[in-house]
């Protein structure tokens, strides 16, 4: 076993960056330097000597000691900014952003062939689970019908303490924030960003297309009420954020992030607090689950040094799918089963139902269940933004046969 | 991406051998040619035409435009001279054959630095579950406190049958037979020998000891009851088959094959009929769960096909644990809390409780619940082939502190 020796150059020394740095210190078989960590706030106590870090970030990117840049930071413009600078100057990179991953794809993927470099992100997805690596390298040739899942810890946090309690959002909210679960500013979470995000990076490599994250639909869970939880329970379901990506036909994918209802037989039900699943359906693996935790630094700290391991000894994604082309289109003209609860009839209306299975109206509120277009539900995401409904994907199948 | 052409060589076409057949001819990305396939039978209709087998063994050993050899034979003592002969010849090799692998481990991984050649054998532990690809290259550098899971189908099958619909063993392992999900005899399988070599197998990777599997005690089902399936329902539990490998400190570990009561907030719960599931547990990534189809042409062929595919790029196992040497020794001195349903007091008598929480008495059965030692198993492991007993592990943890 050949390894090259790692000197390492860190950015952030947050949640994922302590974590890593536990998880580093633990590791017995790998040995690996942090050369330097690069922090921005000069003034805040660390629980490491001063001696290791510095404000400066060509400290370490024009230090040519340094072989090995792990990107650790919220900022995804300063992460942009540290990330391609550093494979400029022949760097191999980490990092865990996927909001920087998301929005410069392609241009991150030709850059490492540019410059002959490698970055690797699995904890950009997933946190611990190795769901980009098992796409780029176990179904490498698999003929993969679909991947869904619960990839955003925060939102799963709070449905399940709605779940469980019966309370309200906002409290549940408060309470994933008071557990380290949510940001101060929890937007990217819970309007279901995050997971678009994440969903854009797997579909990169399940499938070879780099889409921009604009023409994926997405939608959170910030306008769930408790009548929407109620409605589930009694069903037998519990609700959850589910990223789904999946073939149309042979050459053609679909994908879109919305909540869904899912039932006590299926594995996903069993995914709760921070805890993240993947399911893929193939032609002949057939289904296969995923699951582990998705937020927290330690989980997150062991799919970075896992990364930091595959750098030892020269790995890099060599994107499968992508050379081998055979996805070569996207589209949105998706039917879906949904159930809508609403207040306004004119709101309703905006959604286009072709077809409608069920339909409830009571003094405190309404809902119905029938098939729309996902062309139709993008075409109204500002919208949507601003109207007092819920939308859940009742993940019935056989619709667009 | 530089792939080697392949020129495969291919041993045995029965259930795995067409699966794969059938994984190849649908694979875009990748194309290999299967040059040659010996059969043992030629007088079997094949449903391919006969140009294609040959019954000379040494058409494919000696023929050096084979690259690589796939051997998919049921014969433990003849895949072993394939495969060895192979090796010595240079070839690559990919084997599902978990009793090979299992009795000729170390020398197998020896065999592999020796002839400078790679043995992948991905579909031998799990089948289309990326297990020890993800233990050996995921979770190099993880402090692994343990793994525990499904891994065989034909019992999983039979215990699902008998959980489901209340019926005998004999009734369940009749059904298991007509729907292919077990051999006629179904010996390795329902003794627990075929889950005991998938879990020599993946403690080779998850840390690095190659054990002798006569060392490891394994207990199938082939004893259990409808009082025990009535037990377990009465206290929401099913019953599986589940291996497990562990830490007892830093340096030891110890593994047996037990059945073991499952509750419904578990995710082995859900993992019935044909299905395999893993738990890892580790100091960082925490609880991880992977699940897929265990048994069956499509899923085993799905993983040897990656296997094949990792191969064209020069993939081998690094046997990274093992290199490290963390983990030296291996115990039998530990404690489990079982179920022990008994007919005879002198039968009970011989596992040794040390000491006993529950006690149950009646006409049609008796059980006790309480904690033994692994060692007073393995010592009994002989003698309790022929008692009228069946012992579950009741999962209960914190014995060992």
């Amino acid at each position: 076993m050949t390894r090259e020796k790692l000197k390492i150059g860190m950015f952030g020394y947050g949640c994922v960056g302590q974590g890593l740095h536990d998880v580093l210190n633990s590791s017995k078989g790998f040995k690996a330097d942090i050369v330097k960590i690069c922090v921005k706030d000069p003034n805040k106590k660390r629980r490491i000597p001063m001696s290791n870090f510095t404000f400066d970030k060509n400290d370490i990117l024009n230090d040519p000691s340094i072989n090995l840049v792990v990107e650790l930071i919220d900022d995804p413009v300063a992460a942009f900014n540290i990330v391609t600078t550093a494979m400029k100057k022949g760097k191999n990179v980490v990092t865990a952003n996927k909001v920087m991953l998301a929005k410069h794809f392609k241009q991150l993927v030709e850059m490492q062939d540019k410059y002959k470099v490698s970055l690797l992100y699995e904890a950009s997805a997933g946190a611990s689970i190795p769901i980009i690596r098992n796409l780029e390298e176990y179904y490498d040739n698999e003929l993969l019908y679909s991947l869904r899942g619960i990839l955003n810890g925060t939102t799963n946090y709070i449905l399940t303490l709605m779940h469980n309690n019966a309370i309200d959002f906002n409290i549940a909210l408060e309470e994933a924030r008071a557990k380290g679960f949510a940001e101060s500013d929890p937007t990217l979470d819970i309007e279901g960003w995050d997971a678009k995000y994440k969903l854009c990076i797997i579909t990169g490599h399940a499938y070879g297309l780099f889409l921009d994250p604009e023409e994926v639909f997405h939608y959170g869970i910030k306008t769930i009420s408790k009548f929407d939880i109620r409605y589930a329970r009694e069903k037998g379901f519990k609700i959850k954020l589910v990223p789904f990506v999946g073939k149309t036909n042979e050459n053609t994918i679909t994908s879109f992030v919305l909540p869904r209802f899912i039932s006590s037989d299926k594995y996903l039900y069993n995914v709760d607090y921070e805890y993240n699943g993947v399911i893929t359906e193939a032609a002949f693996a057939d289904k296969q689950f995923f699951s582990g935790k998705g937020a927290g630094g330690h989980a997150t700290g062991s799919a970075v040094l896992s990364d930091i391991s595959a750098n030892s000894y020269g790995y890099r994604y060599e994107y499968k799918k992508y050379q081998q082309g055979t996805v070569s289109d996207y589209t949105r003209d998706y039917k879906l089963e949904v159930y809508l609860r609403y207040s306004k009839e004119k709101d309703r209306d905006l959604f286009k139902f072709e077809e409608i299975s069920e339909f409830f109206s009571s003094a405190s509120y309404k809902y119905v269940i029938g098939i729309i277009n996902l062309q139709t539900l993008y075409a109204l995401r500002k919208k949507i933004q601003g109207l007092d409904v819920f939308i859940v994907n009742t993940g019935r199948k056989g619709i667009n046969t």
